[in-house]
Protein backbone atom coordinates (compact mmCIF):
# COMPACT_ATOMS: atom_id res chain seq x y z
CA UNK A 1 0.00 0.00 0.00
CA UNK A 2 1.60 3.28 -0.85
CA UNK A 3 0.88 6.16 1.30
CA UNK A 4 -1.24 8.54 -0.28
CA UNK A 5 -3.92 5.86 -2.44
CA UNK A 6 -6.52 8.00 -3.13
CA UNK A 7 -6.55 10.93 -5.88
CA UNK A 8 -8.36 14.46 -5.09
CA UNK A 9 -11.02 15.20 -8.09
CA UNK A 10 -12.70 18.39 -6.59
CA UNK A 11 -13.11 20.03 -4.04
CA UNK A 12 -16.57 22.54 -2.85
CA UNK A 13 -16.46 24.59 0.21
CA UNK A 14 -20.21 23.55 1.97
CA UNK A 15 -19.75 26.20 4.49
CA UNK A 16 -17.38 28.90 5.70
CA UNK A 17 -19.09 29.73 9.14
CA UNK A 18 -19.04 28.58 12.16
CA UNK A 19 -16.08 25.99 10.75
CA UNK A 20 -14.86 25.43 7.24
CA UNK A 21 -16.65 22.35 5.75
CA UNK A 22 -15.52 20.50 2.51
CA UNK A 23 -16.89 18.41 0.10
CA UNK A 24 -14.45 16.22 -1.81
CA UNK A 25 -14.98 13.94 -4.75
CA UNK A 26 -11.82 11.43 -4.62
CA UNK A 27 -10.90 8.32 -7.08
CA UNK A 28 -10.51 5.54 -4.24
CA UNK A 29 -7.99 2.84 -4.64
CA UNK A 30 -10.58 0.59 -6.23
CA UNK A 31 -11.08 3.05 -8.76
CA UNK A 32 -14.24 4.24 -7.86
CA UNK A 33 -15.66 7.59 -7.51
CA UNK A 34 -15.73 8.75 -3.89
CA UNK A 35 -17.55 11.83 -1.58
CA UNK A 36 -15.78 12.21 1.50
CA UNK A 37 -17.07 15.12 3.59
CA UNK A 38 -14.40 17.12 6.32
CA UNK A 39 -13.89 19.93 8.78
CA UNK A 40 -10.51 20.80 6.63
CA UNK A 41 -6.53 21.29 8.31
CA UNK A 42 -5.33 20.10 11.61
CA UNK A 43 -6.88 21.37 15.08
CA UNK A 44 -6.07 20.71 18.23
CA UNK A 45 -9.25 19.90 20.99
CA UNK A 46 -8.49 19.91 25.11
CA UNK A 47 -10.18 18.33 28.05
CA UNK A 48 -9.77 18.96 31.51
CA UNK A 49 -10.28 17.36 34.79
CA UNK A 50 -10.59 19.66 37.09
CA UNK A 51 -9.55 19.06 40.77
CA UNK A 52 -9.68 21.07 43.90
CA UNK A 53 -7.45 21.31 46.90
CA UNK A 54 -10.16 19.49 48.91
CA UNK A 55 -10.80 16.91 46.26
CA UNK A 56 -13.73 18.29 44.90
CA UNK A 57 -14.09 18.07 40.57
CA UNK A 58 -15.53 21.28 38.55
CA UNK A 59 -17.80 19.78 36.05
CA UNK A 60 -19.99 21.59 34.29
CA UNK A 61 -23.68 20.92 33.15
CA UNK A 62 -24.34 21.84 29.54
CA UNK A 63 -27.15 22.36 26.91
CA UNK A 64 -26.24 19.94 23.80
CA UNK A 65 -28.89 20.68 20.72
CA UNK A 66 -28.34 17.68 19.03
CA UNK A 67 -29.96 15.99 21.86
CA UNK A 68 -32.04 18.61 23.02
CA UNK A 69 -30.64 17.98 26.59
CA UNK A 70 -28.08 19.10 29.10
CA UNK A 71 -25.11 16.62 29.82
CA UNK A 72 -23.02 16.41 32.63
CA UNK A 73 -19.32 16.87 31.33
CA UNK A 74 -15.60 17.86 31.77
CA UNK A 75 -14.75 21.40 30.52
CA UNK A 76 -13.57 21.25 27.06
CA UNK A 77 -13.13 22.90 23.91
CA UNK A 78 -11.02 23.94 20.54
CA UNK A 79 -7.39 25.11 20.50
CA UNK A 80 -7.12 28.20 18.64
CA UNK A 81 -4.51 27.87 15.76
CA UNK A 82 -0.84 28.63 17.58
CA UNK A 83 -1.99 27.96 21.22
CA UNK A 84 -0.36 25.76 22.95
CA UNK A 85 -2.64 22.62 24.07
CA UNK A 86 -1.65 23.64 27.87
CA UNK A 87 -3.00 27.08 27.23
CA UNK A 88 -6.06 25.80 25.27
CA UNK A 89 -7.05 23.72 28.75
CA UNK A 90 -6.30 27.11 30.97
CA UNK A 91 -8.89 29.50 28.83
CA UNK A 92 -10.79 26.62 28.85
CA UNK A 93 -11.32 25.90 32.66
CA UNK A 94 -11.29 29.68 32.89
CA UNK A 95 -14.10 30.47 30.48
CA UNK A 96 -16.16 27.98 31.85
CA UNK A 97 -15.64 27.32 34.92
CA UNK A 98 -13.99 30.38 36.07
CA UNK A 99 -11.13 28.52 37.98
CA UNK A 100 -6.98 28.08 37.47
CA UNK A 101 -4.91 25.19 38.72
CA UNK A 102 -1.22 25.58 39.63
CA UNK A 103 -0.72 21.64 38.66
CA UNK A 104 -1.57 20.59 35.31
CA UNK A 105 -0.48 17.10 34.54
CA UNK A 106 -0.74 15.65 30.63
CA UNK A 107 -2.45 12.74 29.77
CA UNK A 108 -2.00 10.68 26.74
CA UNK A 109 -3.05 12.36 23.68
CA UNK A 110 -5.06 10.75 20.65
CA UNK A 111 -6.54 11.53 17.16
CA UNK A 112 -9.68 11.77 15.47
CA UNK A 113 -9.90 10.33 12.00
CA UNK A 114 -13.43 10.79 10.55
CA UNK A 115 -14.72 14.87 10.27
CA UNK A 116 -12.27 16.48 12.05
CA UNK A 117 -8.54 16.06 11.73
CA UNK A 118 -8.28 16.58 15.81
CA UNK A 119 -5.44 15.53 18.25
CA UNK A 120 -7.37 15.61 21.67
CA UNK A 121 -5.37 16.66 25.01
CA UNK A 122 -7.05 15.28 27.69
CA UNK A 123 -5.12 17.37 31.19
CA UNK A 124 -5.49 16.32 34.40
CA UNK A 125 -6.09 19.35 36.82
CA UNK A 126 -5.10 19.38 40.63
CA UNK A 127 -5.27 22.35 42.92
CA UNK A 128 -7.77 23.89 41.07
CA UNK A 129 -9.34 27.43 42.35
CA UNK A 130 -12.70 28.58 41.67
CA UNK A 131 -11.57 32.65 41.00
CA UNK A 132 -13.66 33.98 38.64
CA UNK A 133 -17.34 34.04 36.88
CA UNK A 134 -17.45 32.00 33.89
CA UNK A 135 -17.60 33.48 30.96
CA UNK A 136 -19.86 32.05 28.17
CA UNK A 137 -20.33 33.00 24.85
CA UNK A 138 -24.10 33.16 22.97
CA UNK A 139 -23.67 29.45 21.96
CA UNK A 140 -22.36 27.79 25.33
CA UNK A 141 -25.62 27.22 27.82
CA UNK A 142 -23.98 25.71 30.80
CA UNK A 143 -23.71 25.90 35.10
CA UNK A 144 -21.00 24.28 37.33
CA UNK A 145 -21.67 21.47 38.94
CA UNK A 146 -19.12 20.64 41.98
CA UNK A 147 -19.18 16.70 43.00
CA UNK A 148 -16.14 14.85 44.95
CA UNK A 149 -13.71 12.56 43.18
CA UNK A 150 -15.70 9.28 44.52
CA UNK A 151 -19.17 10.59 43.26
CA UNK A 152 -17.90 12.18 40.08
CA UNK A 153 -16.13 8.42 39.27
CA UNK A 154 -19.53 6.93 40.31
CA UNK A 155 -21.23 9.30 37.93
CA UNK A 156 -18.74 7.74 35.02
CA UNK A 157 -19.88 4.20 36.39
CA UNK A 158 -23.33 4.76 35.51
CA UNK A 159 -23.12 6.66 32.26
CA UNK A 160 -24.23 10.16 33.57
CA UNK A 161 -20.73 11.36 32.59
CA UNK A 162 -20.38 9.89 28.76
CA UNK A 163 -18.71 11.93 26.18
CA UNK A 164 -15.81 10.14 24.63
CA UNK A 165 -12.98 12.66 25.83
CA UNK A 166 -14.46 12.54 29.52
CA UNK A 167 -14.38 8.89 29.98
CA UNK A 168 -10.91 8.90 28.42
CA UNK A 169 -9.92 11.70 31.09
CA UNK A 170 -11.09 10.15 33.69
CA UNK A 171 -9.49 6.47 33.39
CA UNK A 172 -6.72 7.64 32.45
CA UNK A 173 -6.69 10.39 35.38
CA UNK A 174 -7.76 7.09 37.55
CA UNK A 175 -4.25 5.68 38.33
CA UNK A 176 -2.22 9.05 39.38
CA UNK A 177 -5.19 10.31 41.64
CA UNK A 178 -4.98 6.88 43.55
CA UNK A 179 -0.96 7.58 43.52
CA UNK A 180 -1.19 10.70 45.37
CA UNK A 181 -3.66 9.23 47.52
CA UNK A 182 -6.65 11.55 46.15
CA UNK A 183 -8.96 8.64 45.54
CA UNK A 184 -9.28 5.08 47.19
CA UNK B 1 -33.36 25.90 33.18
CA UNK B 2 -35.39 24.73 30.91
CA UNK B 3 -34.98 21.75 28.68
CA UNK B 4 -35.84 23.31 25.24
CA UNK B 5 -33.96 26.69 25.55
CA UNK B 6 -32.94 27.50 21.47
CA UNK B 7 -35.73 27.88 19.17
CA UNK B 8 -35.41 27.08 15.39
CA UNK B 9 -35.38 29.77 12.95
CA UNK B 10 -34.84 28.35 9.71
CA UNK B 11 -33.15 25.10 8.40
CA UNK B 12 -31.27 24.23 4.91
CA UNK B 13 -30.01 20.63 4.07
CA UNK B 14 -25.91 21.21 2.35
CA UNK B 15 -25.84 17.83 1.34
CA UNK B 16 -28.00 14.42 1.10
CA UNK B 17 -25.16 12.00 0.53
CA UNK B 18 -22.73 10.40 2.10
CA UNK B 19 -24.63 11.33 5.07
CA UNK B 20 -27.53 14.32 5.42
CA UNK B 21 -25.66 17.28 6.90
CA UNK B 22 -28.36 20.19 8.15
CA UNK B 23 -27.34 24.03 8.71
CA UNK B 24 -29.77 25.38 11.17
CA UNK B 25 -30.38 29.05 12.24
CA UNK B 26 -31.41 29.37 16.25
CA UNK B 27 -32.04 32.10 18.44
CA UNK B 28 -30.00 30.76 21.87
CA UNK B 29 -31.07 31.51 25.15
CA UNK B 30 -29.53 34.99 25.09
CA UNK B 31 -31.37 36.25 22.30
CA UNK B 32 -28.48 35.96 20.03
CA UNK B 33 -28.15 34.01 16.39
CA UNK B 34 -26.40 31.03 16.17
CA UNK B 35 -25.86 28.48 13.48
CA UNK B 36 -25.48 24.84 14.20
CA UNK B 37 -23.97 22.46 11.35
CA UNK B 38 -24.81 18.50 12.22
CA UNK B 39 -26.28 15.08 11.13
CA UNK B 40 -30.04 14.79 12.21
CA UNK B 41 -31.42 12.11 14.07
CA UNK B 42 -29.80 9.56 16.33
CA UNK B 43 -27.30 7.10 15.29
CA UNK B 44 -25.89 3.64 16.23
CA UNK B 45 -22.07 3.23 16.46
CA UNK B 46 -20.18 0.36 16.92
CA UNK B 47 -16.66 -0.71 18.16
CA UNK B 48 -15.43 -4.66 18.28
CA UNK B 49 -12.28 -5.77 20.18
CA UNK B 50 -11.66 -9.22 18.78
CA UNK B 51 -9.70 -11.92 20.77
CA UNK B 52 -9.23 -15.10 19.24
CA UNK B 53 -8.92 -18.30 21.39
CA UNK B 54 -5.39 -18.39 21.35
CA UNK B 55 -5.47 -14.50 22.40
CA UNK B 56 -4.79 -12.90 19.12
CA UNK B 57 -6.16 -9.37 18.32
CA UNK B 58 -7.22 -9.02 15.01
CA UNK B 59 -6.50 -5.08 14.27
CA UNK B 60 -6.97 -3.62 10.89
CA UNK B 61 -4.68 -1.07 9.38
CA UNK B 62 -7.02 1.39 7.72
CA UNK B 63 -6.05 4.37 5.30
CA UNK B 64 -7.78 7.57 7.09
CA UNK B 65 -7.66 9.86 4.25
CA UNK B 66 -8.27 13.47 5.87
CA UNK B 67 -5.13 12.87 8.06
CA UNK B 68 -3.10 11.07 4.64
CA UNK B 69 -2.31 8.25 6.75
CA UNK B 70 -2.77 4.67 7.49
CA UNK B 71 -4.43 4.15 11.59
CA UNK B 72 -4.04 0.85 13.57
CA UNK B 73 -7.69 0.55 14.46
CA UNK B 74 -10.02 -1.96 15.95
CA UNK B 75 -12.91 -2.73 13.84
CA UNK B 76 -15.60 -0.16 13.92
CA UNK B 77 -18.64 1.01 11.94
CA UNK B 78 -22.24 2.66 12.00
CA UNK B 79 -25.21 0.50 12.81
CA UNK B 80 -28.02 0.52 10.66
CA UNK B 81 -31.40 1.86 11.38
CA UNK B 82 -33.44 -0.55 13.48
CA UNK B 83 -30.24 -3.10 13.73
CA UNK B 84 -29.12 -3.98 17.08
CA UNK B 85 -26.15 -3.14 18.29
CA UNK B 86 -24.92 -6.40 18.44
CA UNK B 87 -25.43 -7.04 15.01
CA UNK B 88 -23.72 -4.32 13.62
CA UNK B 89 -21.19 -5.27 15.66
CA UNK B 90 -20.77 -8.88 14.28
CA UNK B 91 -21.30 -7.36 10.54
CA UNK B 92 -18.47 -4.90 11.13
CA UNK B 93 -16.32 -7.75 12.78
CA UNK B 94 -17.29 -9.91 9.70
CA UNK B 95 -17.14 -7.20 7.11
CA UNK B 96 -13.68 -5.60 8.18
CA UNK B 97 -12.04 -8.83 9.34
CA UNK B 98 -13.64 -11.93 7.74
CA UNK B 99 -14.14 -12.88 11.49
CA UNK B 100 -17.02 -14.58 13.83
CA UNK B 101 -17.22 -14.86 17.60
CA UNK B 102 -18.91 -16.65 19.85
CA UNK B 103 -19.15 -14.67 23.21
CA UNK B 104 -19.98 -11.03 22.92
CA UNK B 105 -19.67 -9.11 25.76
CA UNK B 106 -21.19 -5.46 25.95
CA UNK B 107 -18.97 -2.46 27.28
CA UNK B 108 -20.52 0.39 28.65
CA UNK B 109 -21.99 2.78 25.96
CA UNK B 110 -21.27 6.38 25.96
CA UNK B 111 -22.41 9.19 23.48
CA UNK B 112 -21.29 11.89 21.15
CA UNK B 113 -23.06 15.38 21.79
CA UNK B 114 -21.12 17.22 18.73
CA UNK B 115 -21.43 16.88 15.13
CA UNK B 116 -24.14 13.99 15.04
CA UNK B 117 -26.14 12.43 17.83
CA UNK B 118 -24.58 8.80 18.08
CA UNK B 119 -24.51 6.23 20.66
CA UNK B 120 -21.20 4.37 20.76
CA UNK B 121 -21.49 0.67 21.79
CA UNK B 122 -18.22 -1.39 22.00
CA UNK B 123 -17.58 -4.39 22.38
CA UNK B 124 -15.15 -7.71 23.47
CA UNK B 125 -15.26 -10.04 21.22
CA UNK B 126 -14.08 -13.82 22.66
CA UNK B 127 -13.41 -16.38 20.93
CA UNK B 128 -13.03 -15.03 17.25
CA UNK B 129 -12.10 -17.21 14.42
CA UNK B 130 -11.24 -15.95 10.91
CA UNK B 131 -13.56 -18.04 8.57
CA UNK B 132 -13.43 -15.39 5.56
CA UNK B 133 -11.91 -12.99 3.47
CA UNK B 134 -13.05 -9.57 4.52
CA UNK B 135 -15.55 -7.57 2.14
CA UNK B 136 -14.93 -3.94 1.62
CA UNK B 137 -16.33 -0.81 0.26
CA UNK B 138 -14.90 1.36 -2.18
CA UNK B 139 -14.41 3.66 0.31
CA UNK B 140 -12.67 1.18 2.60
CA UNK B 141 -8.54 0.69 2.22
CA UNK B 142 -7.70 -1.53 5.14
CA UNK B 143 -5.52 -4.95 5.81
CA UNK B 144 -5.91 -7.52 8.85
CA UNK B 145 -2.56 -7.40 11.06
CA UNK B 146 -2.98 -10.03 14.37
CA UNK B 147 -0.80 -8.82 17.35
CA UNK B 148 -0.48 -10.76 20.85
CA UNK B 149 -3.29 -8.78 23.70
CA UNK B 150 0.31 -7.68 25.47
CA UNK B 151 1.38 -6.17 22.02
CA UNK B 152 -2.09 -4.65 21.55
CA UNK B 153 -1.85 -2.91 25.11
CA UNK B 154 1.37 -1.45 24.36
CA UNK B 155 0.32 -0.25 21.26
CA UNK B 156 -2.40 1.54 23.22
CA UNK B 157 0.06 2.70 25.76
CA UNK B 158 2.44 4.27 23.05
CA UNK B 159 -0.15 5.54 21.11
CA UNK B 160 -0.40 3.55 17.96
CA UNK B 161 -3.95 2.84 18.57
CA UNK B 162 -5.01 6.21 19.34
CA UNK B 163 -9.00 6.64 18.24
CA UNK B 164 -11.55 7.02 21.21
CA UNK B 165 -13.76 4.16 20.64
CA UNK B 166 -10.94 2.06 20.59
CA UNK B 167 -9.29 3.68 23.75
CA UNK B 168 -12.48 3.31 25.54
CA UNK B 169 -13.24 -0.62 24.50
CA UNK B 170 -9.95 -1.71 24.76
CA UNK B 171 -9.28 0.11 28.61
CA UNK B 172 -12.76 -0.80 29.56
CA UNK B 173 -12.13 -4.88 28.54
CA UNK B 174 -8.35 -4.66 30.65
CA UNK B 175 -10.34 -5.93 33.88
CA UNK B 176 -12.76 -8.15 31.65
CA UNK B 177 -9.41 -10.25 30.15
CA UNK B 178 -7.45 -10.15 33.50
CA UNK B 179 -10.02 -11.39 35.04
CA UNK B 180 -10.67 -14.54 32.88
CA UNK B 181 -6.89 -14.78 33.34
CA UNK B 182 -6.08 -13.94 29.49
CA UNK B 183 -3.95 -10.77 30.24
CA UNK B 184 -1.77 -10.63 33.01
Amino acid sequence: MNEKPWESLEKTVLQETPFVLVREKLRSHTGAELVYTYVPGRHNWVTVFPVTGDKTVLLIRQYRHIWGEFFLELPAGGGNPSEAPVHAAQRELQEEVGATSSDWIALPSYRAPGLFAAIIHPFLALDCDRIALPQHEDGELMEVLEVSLPEAFQMLEDGLINEASNIIAMLRAKAILQAKGLLA
